[in-house]
């Protein structure tokens, strides 16, 4: 079986950023490339993926076309990919079968979105588009609002609280607070994120990530090709995508996401490794319920489990699995299209020992990022390695 | 190198349709499954790509879920592919891609789009955005108005004339009138197009494709897993995909697409076919003219020569290269994110023989796809053989 690699990653700060999408691209673009250990020019790169919801629909139809344009990308195959929250996640399982497949031997996955430059109900109205709409977007529920019925029913079955979401929170800016791409630098207490104005009861103000800006890209290449490149390679050892029903009353559970089981036993299985291997995980925490309930899906915990082994200290860096070094999307920023490759921005560096000083994670040598589209429709999981 | 064969392929009829988006596509993956000769259930289906503009809005984002779902294909990886018009050929792309790799032995590629429960002012929207913004989209210039301008020259360097392009109208409507799934089934005279109103210069009605809803998919095997299914597999021979700059003024030339030179080079060397061996295609002819140049830029006819070569009949049926035997997207129909494994659907039937009574391309064993986003900023090329 042919081996895939990433050779090269980088991004965009994650934020309110002055750039505009496709400038913001072209500088993930040029950060990938610079990345890669020998130099790569973009003439290197055959085919690419590209992931965004195409919020503010400065350019919605044709969009790869654009973005490639600008980061020195034109005259390649370039592929926009939607699948809302999870567009670059599953873009780079696109590129990795790219790769996989012999077809291609230098691949691109990456993400963009530029949201800051809408007003609130437009931004209101581009992040409700990846809801359901009959059930949820036209009866008025938001993501704050599915996500809050989420926790509130995850309190009831396992007698989370509060307190609970907000560690989650409070390790979340701990960890961005050293990351210089992240959106919020700023640590938090407990007190902080239990005193914060509620946005959909039991979610505060702390409990909800950004509405940011920002792309990313990471450049993947055959086994082959990727020894010209680099000494250093992270290898894509599985990848899993998988789908669940898009309006959450219809699923079984309100407290799990079946697409995040099917995923990351997918992936985990073609890597040849259990949970226990993983010793660093970027997951999908676009509320701090989702965080706890990534972790139990993915199996670091049992149902219900996540909630203490947060308050055990497990996830913060030093701890046994470490969970979003980056800040996650929580304090990192969640610029949509453009999270899933951003997750595999900070691992490559995680796994390669370059991470920011006070939140590396020493010694990892198998990490997971796990991306989900809306409120879990979609999701695809990653396993990369040394 | 692993071999990849279409097994199934199917769609919905072309026009204007009372069922949505979802029950469309649901009936075009029905129709794809029952068209495998063994008869396959949508649970064999491991992975699918599924190419959409998202017109309408009925589900912008996460629209791979919710078309999934309803086509009995949700838990497997959905992908939504967006690249305008080409949506769905660069959604067959990925999928042929993803069997190739080894990762997926049955995967699906289709495409859906509900356009006509839109005003005309919201359709002009959907067709609209997928131009160019900046400096085509909000300077008032439609995709009509593009092409009127690319005729325009071309007429200026090969001195094509309105009676030229008049001709693969009436060719168009030939075919799509043998063809149950047509959006158009009438047959139109040189007269009837000569007297039509104009839309733009020199482009009047009958040079235009129709607004058209739809869906449409096919099925892709390994294959080992291919003669399981059918002793008639249809192979992926070749596959290419290219870009180009989105804005037309930008382009070298008016009078040919860079996207389709590139994409058909490779998917036939890929296939290790010269365009000689082509003995029937499917190509992109949104508008008359687009026919003429997608003949030049594959190499069917020199450049300024495709005038010719269609007024002697040598891409009719019966003809040296039948081109758009199903009626193209002229006259079977273009609902944009469908319209490229509409035409996997089309060829697939010549291959094997089963097209209908009076269009049929006898003893054709190599045809070619060629499937292009908004004016020729993607393109993707297919060749398929048996």
């Amino acid at each position: 079986v042919a081996k895939v690699a990433v050779v090269g990653a980088g991004q965009t700060r994650f934020g309110a950023l002055p750039s505009g999408g496709r400038a913001l691209f072209a500088e993930a673009v040029q950060a990938a490339l610079s990345s890669v250990d020998k130099g790569m020019a973009p003439g290197e790169v055959e085919e690419a993926w590209i992931g965004s919801v195409g919020t503010g629909g400065w350019q919605l139809g044709n969009l790869a076309a654009l973005a490639g344009e600008e980061a020195a990308l034109s005259s390649i195959g370039l592929h926009r990919v939607e699948n809302a929250c999870a567009s670059s996640g599953f873009a780079f399982r696109d590129a990795y079968l790219a790769v996989k497949s012999g077809a291609v031997q230098v691949a691109l996955a990456g993400g963009l979105e530029k949201m800051t430059d809408l007003s609130g109900a437009h931004q209101r109205y581009w992040l409700g588009v990846s809801g359901e709409t009959e059930w949820e977007r036209l009866a008025g529920l938001t993501f704050g609002g599915v996500y809050g019925l989420i926790a509130s029913r995850h309190f009831r079955e396992f007698g989370t609280g509060r307190e609970d979401l907000a560690r989650v929170a409070v390790k979340a800016h701990r960890n961005a607070s050293k990351n210089p791409a992240a959106h919020f630098r700023k640590e938090i207490s407990i007190e902080d994120a239990m005193t914060a104005p509620a946005v959909s009861e039991p979610l505060h103000l702390y409990d909800c990530c950004p509405v940011s800006d920002g792309a990313t890209a990471a450049i993947l290449a055959s086994e082959e090709v990727a020894r010209k490149w680099t000494d250093s390679p992270v290898w894509v050892r599985g990848s899993g995508a998988a789908t669940d029903l898009l309006a959450v009353h219809q699923r079984e559970s309100l407290t799990s996401l079946g697409a995040t089981k099917k995923a990351a036993r997918a992936a985990m299985r073609e890597a040849g490794v259990s949970v226990r291997d993983v010793k660093v995980a970027e997951v999908h925490d676009c509320f701090t319920i989702a965080e706890l309930i990534a972790l139990e899906d993915l199996g670091f915990a049992p149902a219900g489990g996540a909630a203490k082994m947060t308050a055990d200290g497990e996830t913060g860096i030093g701890g046994r699995i470490p969970v979003n070094p980056s800040g996650g999307l929580k304090a990192k920023g969640h610029p949509l299209g453009a999270t899933g490759t951003g997750q595999v921005c900070e691992l490559f560096k995680q796994l390669r020992g370059q991470a920011d000083k006070g939140r590396e994670v020493k010694g990892a040598e198998v990490a997971l990022a796990h991306n989900v589209g809306g409120s879990g429709a979609t999701c695809a999981v990653h396993v990369l390695g040394i």
